[in-house]
């Protein structure tokens, strides 16, 4: 690991793709990952594992089973585990993500918006070797 | 928990004291906390736990036996486990963290900066029951 701080603002700002999220960090087994989102991503739950999400632009809408959250930029939440959501980003959103290694994209379901983990090791963007 | 976001930024600007963290959330087994910082630490180690440092507002100096990083506000950096570090703030720095729930304040060192988990966890500054 080289002694460098990254920035997730520019990374998540960098990267080309909606909804496909790259890893930055490593804190023991947790990953702290960004992602650039518009639009609607699909319903899935984590079973076993929480996730945090933490606005760094834009407005995210976090629709649950039960309740809904807004996030301006500058707000974090943390979806507890086995709660089923659907982000939901009306316009542009840039996001910090952190959640287990073991934390599967699109939890229990799936489909074509499904991003690997190696997918998300890779993503294009100024690459900083901070892994 | 209740289903409400939180403002680290605005968290850590209503703490009374300097370097006593505020736990804000958790995920799985770590803390999120938010901290005010101004002047020197104490050099300390976390044997077996990452430390990750998000600056929210200032700048923030982290001092480690080889190396040294400077962060700005949106940069973040994550402390190695077993390294020393000693982070230093020249002028009023706001952050936010992220280490395990088992992480010791000052690591492997006890002293008068050292605060509790139980301290962390009840810092003035307006609850949000989000815990």
């Amino acid at each position: 690991m080289t002694a460098t701080p990254v920035a997730p603002a520019q990374l998540a700002a960098a990267l080309s793709d909606f909804w496909a999220p790259r890893i930055i960090a490593e804190v023991d087994d947790m990953y702290i990952k960004v992602g650039r989102l518009q639009g609607d991503f699909c319903w899935h739950a984590h079973e076993a594992e929480d996730e945090l999400f933490y606005v760094l632009k834009g407005r995210l809408r976090i629709e649950m089973e039960h309740t809904t959250v807004e996030l301006g930029a500058g707000e974090l939440f943390v979806v507890p585990k086995g709660t089923r959501h659907k982000p939901v980003a009306e316009g542009e959103c840039h996001i910090m993500l952190m959640e287990r290694k073991s934390t599967e994209h699109t939890g229990d379901v799936v489909n074509e918006m499904t991003r690997s983990i190696d997918d998300q090791l890779s993503n294009p963007g100024p690459l900083d070797d901070n892994l």
